[in-house]
């Protein structure tokens, strides 16, 4: 599939951000009844396959791809990135929002290309919502 | 020290962001001679007495402050996020890039806070140099 | 401090139910600046001395007083619950409400004693926003 | 069969509670004779059939479908609240109790959605037995 | 302690079996009132010594003195013992009983030593009530 | 297999425990020439298909049905009993023996159901030669 | 495969490192076009069953082949180098370059024989670029 | 210390290897007399003192700084080395070697610093004797 | 195969000691042509059928049949002997020779009955090249 | 103490080989009343103090020096040969003794020094006896 739509390509068909798409298509996100008939136009697949896959009742088993700690190097310098500035970011964040989380549910991820003419680089940026910590 | 000096405070007077300006607090990163000596001015501390702990010869052994998974929600969001978006995030890297990383080396980490009247968003950058993979 | 105040003496003083003020003596929330001086009033400690500790600049690095699975056997009751009943209690979550979780940040826990000839019963009812998945 | 079967309708229909009804298509509850005689009309499926799958002899492994850490978000946040919150519950039992545990096998759980402006919540209700520790 | 008393003199005294002595010595049984003072005075300690570490506030936080998989070989038999015959007790436990557990708090254990020309023999019973699984 | 028989059926058959039979039915006992021969009568089925399976040179491969902390609420309250009386039991078989162990191979375990109005009680007996420590 | 075409006889047609053949045919590095085509010609395998598994849309998901600590003897003394002899060469590595790493990217790895009447010796290169750590 | 001598510097005066010695004084390499000679010269300690710690009846207890997964960046590199090219490395001993492994007690491990304009590199050698699998 | 050819037999027929022969079965080492060759006369089965799974190009991958720590009783004992003599095995071999190790490579085990009016002894005979650690 | 007293030396004063002495010395074996009484005349220590730690009601809790998988080089041969050799041990002693298992209770460890022009060979034996299964 890969060869033939990337998830950039199907993205822009289906109005959603390409981490987004492959996010639907390594089981971790659901897609809508909407998105599942513009998959189908875009990947050329009978819709009702992937309804009954994908339908109304489906709901990701989310996590669960990646061992505890994840081996591919890609993955694991993300891993790294918390061990190594994990409580760095908690402390900023505290600093400037108070007691509570960025949430990774009402959250989104995007990639870009930035050209460097020291070598390009990888920008990712994580944008979640603030949930501050409830009382009663 | 956080009641009188924040790590924004500190990273405007010292020239650092305040993320980095954690990372040395957590001892994630190796302070310059440069930086030391600001930090001996900003925090009202003896030189030498930082020199001693944080000087030349001193190398952070990085990592480690946090368990194999993350206990604390906001740090196990951070976790969960490669869980969930691990996979996603590398099929975009690739795509965008070929084969290769973002480095956690040649990388800075930025936090920002972003005003939304349906609740404020933490917004964090991820900026590392793409590294290709070699050949030999 | 147990045999003097229990956490429901507390509480009916500083106006916080039970589960949140042994929270706070448990190191897994942070105690408002009005908390800490009903507190310091309550406990008769000087209020100085809880704000060094817990004052503005403190924010609980939650989780870690459990082992990954708990060995206690109230503990382990709770953990062997999400075991046995987790996977029904998600779908009955995505039933009701479709993809998202229940937050454990806005969120609250209460105690009840249910009375009943049989053995009087435990009830705990776990109260968090349902937070929906974002599309972007 | 999600599609056409909802938990909640099949529940209604063999007068058993939805999350209960769940357990039993996860493995995590043996249903009775009578349970398997309702099951087979509501869902149309030979009851010998289902009698040679769930019958007498059979006693579920309950457990075993979550690793040791759940990594599905929605599980993790019933994990989240174990770690957060376990020990200021367990205070709070000891308190109103004395000293034993809320049972997890003569146990019930509920799901409720509770409408709210700010958004919908979840609430779920955990009923055990209290069991006093023997002395002998 | 051990030279002077043993928990078989110790349970004697008090009324109590060895094993909960015992039990009560490594901090996994919480000791009544009247058992802190039979102990005061068995042990020739004051009252209020015990009452203050032992005493009305004091919940065994129980497990925790072994790893997961114990080292020690006597200890270990025990674990091997599950490991071997875990599912069988399950089955005939299951054959006998039907659907539910053997209670692990409303429990007794007792050690006695079985002369046999052989060699003699450890006879542990474990005695625990039945509880069957609820339906709701 | 269960509807048929069970293992106390077979056992009285065969001349064997309930206990012994299902630990042959769960490759955790080996079956001599005779057990094979009883059994194949039993269940009707051709002597030399279970000598092929379970013969001369099968030797089972022990454990590993379950995992280092088992889930099964059955067989954890069995582990539980060893992280919470493990030490305490130690204890006294030291205090009635000396130094050694209980053997797990020279052994037998039984279940029992004693009858009681309260509810109905587990009895299971552990029973295994005292092994003392060798000196060299 | 192997007794008709060694590493290193692949490595030499096709203009690579016998190490980095390798590690394609352990699914640890993604052929180029070119060495696609090279090795096609060399396996005498068709090009296009070649380019489908391992074509353009291909990234290694790396690792995973061996557990967190290898069993296997040779493996193992890799592993165990790690253990012994890592906390020199990172000290060495920072004496000789100040902060950063070795990448595992930017890198190559070689095997040479060296006779020895004494023993012939494996000698292992690992080349990898410094990469000092960034500071924002 | 290692402001004023360098591992280097120490090497150099010891007639050791810089890494060889960074084992002695992490506690992975035993001194020989003459070293502790030469080492108690050169650091200007008392020769009792070293032979006290380190002399004779000294074994060091091997491994165990690092968890067995290292968290620090440069020593996960080497370990993500094994995870990516440990098979590799292995397949290409055994082409030359055949089966057996390379040695990490008859060891030696170097590191040289290799200037280059696009960036220095670090270049370690292993070199290990080739132990065949003994038959019998 | 065990029916047939115990591995006493099939050792005394290609002039292998019996623990190796089970060790080429049990894919722990590799066979030599003239072993392949008298293995295929001995189990009557085609030389080039073994040479092809087993031959030139096949270097066993070792270790992996057990897990970290073994649940079989017979082989748990063999562990138990490390956790509970390993030190002082240690010692000893460092009394006698020195720093250094006991390979298992250069390395034969051996398995002896010795009749015993108390029982039958099981006598483990380990004999593996001393190696001293290198200096450089 | 290694200094002056070699295990070896103390060994043959007490009357006992020098493993098991190291294994004392390890806190891996419970001393005799006797052997204390020997061991405070050859170390010249007050036996009031040496029976005081190790006296009568002194239990080892054995095991526990060594983590999961021992990271020591000399150690994890001896895990090593468990996990390579492991099986093929078993078999043999199946094939030698049926079905039962060597015990590491009453049970021996020698080590011996084998001169070798071709190196030093070091010589382990175990020596347990053999426990057959338990049948009822």
């Amino acid at each position: 599939m890969g060869n033939v739509h990337s998830f950039e390509d199907i993205g822009k068909k289906i109005g959603r951000d390409e981490v987004y798409v492959a996010a639907i298509f390594y089981g971790q996100a659901k897609p809508s009844k909407e998105e599942l008939e513009k998959l189908s136009a875009v990947l050329n697949l009978p819709e009702s396959h992937l309804k009954e896959e994908l339908g109304e009742s489906y709901y990701p088993d989310r996590g669960g791809l990646i061992s505890t700690v994840p081996t591919d190097p890609l993955l694991y310098r993300l891993y790294e990135i918390i061990q190594v500035f994990g409580y760095p970011l908690k402390a900023i964040i505290h600093e400037k929002f108070g007691d509570g989380i960025m949430s990774a549910i009402d959250f989104s991820a995007k990639v870009e290309k930035v050209e460097n003419p020291k070598g390009d680089r990888v920008k990712i940026t994580l944008d979640g919502k603030f949930l501050p910590y409830n009382k009663w």
